[in-house]
């Protein structure tokens, strides 16, 4: 019977990122992030499937919540209203302050590999999708359903990749308010 | 020498796609294409890298193509005006009703197959990317920039997928401009 490791999960998931920044996605080894983190191999595989779902394991808890909310919102509220509320709620929720070290390490491995680029916008694409699909349950028709999710998954990108930004030092939620704003005063430009 | 093949690129296409939608693209091969085509293999390679660039190959002009609307939009338009303008643009010449048939085989193809969504998505995603970049050039600030085009390629994907559907018999910016309309009706939704 293998000994219950306290924390494993979280210690090899930080080693995962440190090892990756230090040399490369590509170049590195379950072996090696096992060894770091003062564990055994078998015990990373019983926490993650490949060294990939270390940045991806969290997905469906993620898309869940998004999915939570729309499900929680006002059966009259306007679609493009009860996406915002959703992007808004995640925003604070999933990603609190503690978590921008996290983040940013994860940005800068994902942006450094096209190939893990792919898969975040394979992720995101599925969010799209499932927010759109959660919309026509509510009775919302095409194209406003579609349209209303890919607005706020845009809303929810863009905010993203400025929280991660090295400039930055807002809370996300106060991110997405601003691109909200921005987006509002946009398409309202006159053709 | 080999013989110049008057219209084998165009012929190797429709080949192509016609063995994709029978039989699958992974059960393909150059093999059998350039044999139903009446050509050599050889001939293949001469006008495509491989099988999937069949489905691929034209995307520098259709960035291309957005870009230079970018380029010669007023240089006091408003981002969005030039952006949605580009939109319209791309979708009337590059995509005229006769070109229908065509983009309806290959996203068949396309939504049958994870591996080609993950290019499809990265293709548009690079195309965000160089609208974004296009718009910095004209002075555009961030995060208006990437918004702009993110909203752009948004109205077009939307657009699109309207457009190659089944129960749609309208020109394709037509279609981008309903989408546009009511992305502006949303968007002015009250929060």
């Amino acid at each position: 019977m293998p000994r219950w490791q306290p924390g494993a999960r979280e210690r090899l998931q930080a080693t995962t990122l440190e090892l990756f920044v230090e040399q490369g996605f590509e170049q590195t080894t379950v072996a090696e992030i096992a060894s770091r983190a003062g564990l055994t191999e078998r015990t990373f595989f019983r926490y993650f499937a490949d060294k990939r779902e270390v940045l991806f394991s969290g997905q469906d808890e993620f898309e869940g919540m998004f999915l939570d909310h729309i499900a929680a919102a006002a059966p009259d509220a306007a679609p493009f209203t009860v996406v915002v509320q959703a992007v808004r709620g995640v925003s604070g929720e999933f990603f609190p302050t503690e978590r921008l070290p996290f983040s940013r390490k994860r940005q800068t491995i994902i942006d450094a590999h096209p190939g893990l680029q792919e898969r975040e916008l394979l992720k995101l694409s599925g969010l799209t999708e499932a927010m759109a699909a959660a919309l026509r349950k509510r009775g919302t028709p095409e194209p406003t359903a579609v349209l209303s999710a890919e607005c706020g998954v845009t809303i929810f990108r863009v905010a993203f990749s400025r929280w991660v930004g090295a400039s930055e030092d807002r809370e996300l939620p106060a991110i997405v308010d601003e691109v909200l704003a921005e987006l509002r005063v946009l398409t309202a430009t006159p053709p």
